[in-house]
């Protein structure tokens, strides 16, 4: 996380964590913010029995939830700060069921146009001993608007 | 509720409140089950700060997740009672944000095949005083596989 | 057919009439206008060698473009005369390979808000002696623009 | 395209080609095959008047059917040769209206499963001078079933 951390751009980064903070969803699923970039930005979500589906793998509301997060905060870091990015909607595949390690979603602006944005993110499983797999891959749409908090 | 009671299907209600006992997701989220039949099944969502985005409205990650279960239960109802129905991949549309209340997900199969079954989900969004608004609509692709659990 | 025209707007008719002879897309593919109404537009395929895939049955891209354009075209229905809708995104489920007949694609709007259109289209296969079977579902999100032509 | 041509897989070209040849709709497209290698498959469809849409533009419907064929196509080089695989679904994001030149449409799996192969797509646009832009992303699920032709 430290080499992360380096990488990010600190005003990006104050803004999006900003927008994190007033997520209620986020703070009750322990997602934290891993990394902000203009037009990327990385999240983080830790294993617990609050994202889970009836096989005890991670619930694909959880994994759509970490990806549509990512990817519409990386359309945020495209727009001008008194702008947000409001999700119009997303696809997401499931590629594989994972239980417990975490979630590592990475978010990246495809285009960003004045009436659509178009986001792409891809969902790592991280295993407790390292190991990356990707989980899935989500395409979205958004649509820049003023701010509202 | 007791109007929904009515009309559910109490063999095929069991076989999904078996599944539904088993996502921690689901519990976390307080959503209950509201009426189960063949090819078609409700849910309730309440609205709560564990659900909400940057602006105090339903995350989209919640109005996902409720819409998956729902459809995916609808799925779970056309298969064989020692077979489940896996998310492959759903895409779904955000129509308006909505605060306090409860979202009501149906589920609804549009093909139950012997590869692959396509559900829809609609997802109404029910104010306090009971008026309901379209909130969200889903397409989703599943695929038939044994139990797990 | 009769009963299609009389159900028809007729000014909203003309004006998508007018869109469509501009697509040389459609002009070659032989489809044409089955009905227009406020937020509803049908289109007609009919099976041509031009249409096909491996196995002979209509392809998955004439598929999406008739799907495509049902649902467009009932966007442009809500959008005043001076503008239309552009596609940003759909998504499209295919339930079954049929051969020969024609296809029906009913496209209708769902919502259609200030920035961002949201339709559906369901394509029905017609076979020669009439019978209909659903042959592919689709989501489409539009964007409403000032007219080009 | 001699560059692209020595890139090619032999035995896996031949097979797409046999494939292709089938199509009704590549043929009166006159799209053609550019190359072909494990898990990764490109075409090219040259602009004309039987692909516009209202504006002169590539229509929709011709893109989607391009990146449907990528992808699809890239998802068969990763199955035995007595089987093909069925698009169950995609999605596709349109970025830009291009008129003239040419697409080019490379389709990559992202995953190959024995129920489900995950394939994505990137349509670019090629203008008569060479200058590439993306036109539009893809993602798509397929299944593989037997040949039947």
């Amino acid at each position: 996380m430290l080499e992360a951390t380096r990488e990010n751009d600190p005003v990006l980064f104050q803004r999006i964590a900003a927008n994190f903070e007033h997520q209620g969803m986020m703070r009750h699923f322990q997602a934290s913010l891993l990394r902000v970039t203009l037009g990327k930005v990385e999240l983080w979500l830790p294993y617990s029995d609050k994202l889970t589906q009836q096989n005890g793998g991670f619930h694909g509301g959880a994994i759509g939830a970490i990806a549509d997060a990512a990817a519409g905060y990386a359309a945020v870091t495209t727009v001008p700060p008194d702008m947000q990015a409001l999700t119009a909607e997303y696809k997401i595949n499931f590629l594989s069921m994972y239980k417990e390690g975490a979630l590592r979603a990475i978010g990246q602006v495809v285009k960003s146009g004045k009436r659509v944005i178009v986001a792409h993110a891809e969902v790592l499983h991280v295993a407790d001993g390292g190991k990356e797999s990707l989980c899935a891959v989500m395409q979205q749409t958004l649509v820049p608007v003023p701010m509202m908090y």
